[in-house]
């Protein structure tokens, strides 16, 4: 259940990362590398940093799979997508409170203190998309506006709050999912965001 | 010899890379870093992806020594490689053929699967590249143009699908070189380039 | 002693992402990230390219705890910070020179040649403000101007060629602080640069 999740988030990021590429006017195998990068790019830096033996895109080739089809997918549907902005966006919460949880999830199962498994949820989470950013030579959204990273962080603080009262697994999932999906949808809603800090040149 | 042909790959992207940094008037210390980058950055991704024990440059000091003195030569000689751009370019492909199919050995020499041998090739023979692009302030340019990293990947599936009828490996080998290499020329040659997949904003 | 010193590098490090991110207008969230990729980011891909088992600041999240909390405070001193420039360009070449002999002396620990332990040095003193200026769309500051990393580089000589003596751990780590600290200082100064090297396109 939670891997078929997964694998959604890993479909819907792949998604984000090629209409973004689309609107660089890259060529096809750029588009798919930029897709490919926001899709495994958050997992695969938390993998490297727990020092785990294998990136998980390296045992299970699924997620490569589900990357490029996704991907593929954009090129030949790119109209549908770009129209349904809506639907993207809340399909895009869905991805970052799911890859939140598992990341939360793997560094708790590594035994990792409670303040390193809350930065690598956020690190699967929101890496990804940072790493797009990079290769399409802008800022990473996500360090300028809305309640992106935020609702990560919130989400993974959950799951390991929940760890402490020993409930049933899926129950910590199910809840850290819904506190990330709420404060998304919320300020995607609302146009939340947080105080800017600014300093004059 | 195949040894020799990575160290002479690795000397040839450190040339690319100082020529690149020199159009950015960095400092000699700034060039010696995006050479670095360039010739060493495509082989440590792979291994810090594949979890090998030791990043390959860790190991064997004459790769930074190649690639310092290719950069150090770079400075003394740079009219010169600039106004023979065409060789330049060819020994590119060439340094692109060799690191493509060092990575996808290595990679299976791992007992990788397939689609990550291949994903590996192309990361050995192109992050270097997107790195230096990065680095410079600049949207990778193998995003954009030219068949470079399709090249990559050709020849890659090719070491791949040769492993299968189990011949000799150096044939393998000859024949991904080739492969990407006739690949990469005729692109130079006849301005190929991939159709771009591009939205409207 | 040694390691309140590296916490003192950090915060220092950390101050100045935050600075260097307030200029850019982000969210408070965006701020905290450059901040930590500033402070850690330098030892993180030391730590990943040797392959040690854990990254420094997992293991120990005293590391995490110092960045936050010197971010948050620049936050609400940042007035003060801001005019005391000279002071924040002090700390700094003492983060750098701190930074730079822990990244060369945890090398050496591993038994890494003298050559790697040098680049391995560099990379934690200036990698993490490499970060910053990617993040912040910005090419490197230290590829382009001031003797910054070369002051690194002259430290983290200092250190592997005094190991070479059999001195007394602490008078090599002293050695390679005030190399560093006086060549970056003088260079503050006097505004000392390197040669660039430039080419026309």
């Amino acid at each position: 259940m939670i891997y078929l999740l997964d694998l959604f988030g890993t479909a819907v990021f792949a998604i984000a990362g090629s209409l973004a590429a689309g609107k660089k006017h890259m060529d096809i195998f750029g588009v798919l590398v930029v897709a490919f990068a926001t899709a495994l790019g958050g997992g695969t830096l938390r993998d490297v940093i727990l020092g785990s033996h294998n990136v998980f895109w390296i045992s299970d080739t699924a997620y490569i799979l589900v990357a490029f089809c996704a991907s593929v997918l954009t090129f030949a549907l790119a109209r549908i997508f770009t129209r349904r902005n809506k639907i993207l966006q809340v399909a895009d919460a869905f991805g970052l409170a799911i890859f939140t949880v598992i990341g939360t999830q793997k560094a708790a199962a590594l035994g990792a203190s409670p303040i390193i498994c809350v930065i690598m949820g956020m690190t699967t989470g929101v890496a990804g998309g940072m790493i797009r950013d990079l290769l399409l030579g802008e800022i990473p959204l996500i360090l300028r506006a809305e309640i992106y990273a935020t609702a990560s962080l919130c989400g993974a603080a959950a799951f390991v709050a929940l760890l402490y009262l020993s409930l049933a697994e899926n129950i910590n999932i199910f809840v850290s999912v819904a506190v990330t999906l709420t404060l998304r949808l919320a300020a995607i809603h609302w146009k939340l965001s947080l105080p800017v800090f600014s300093i004059k040149d």
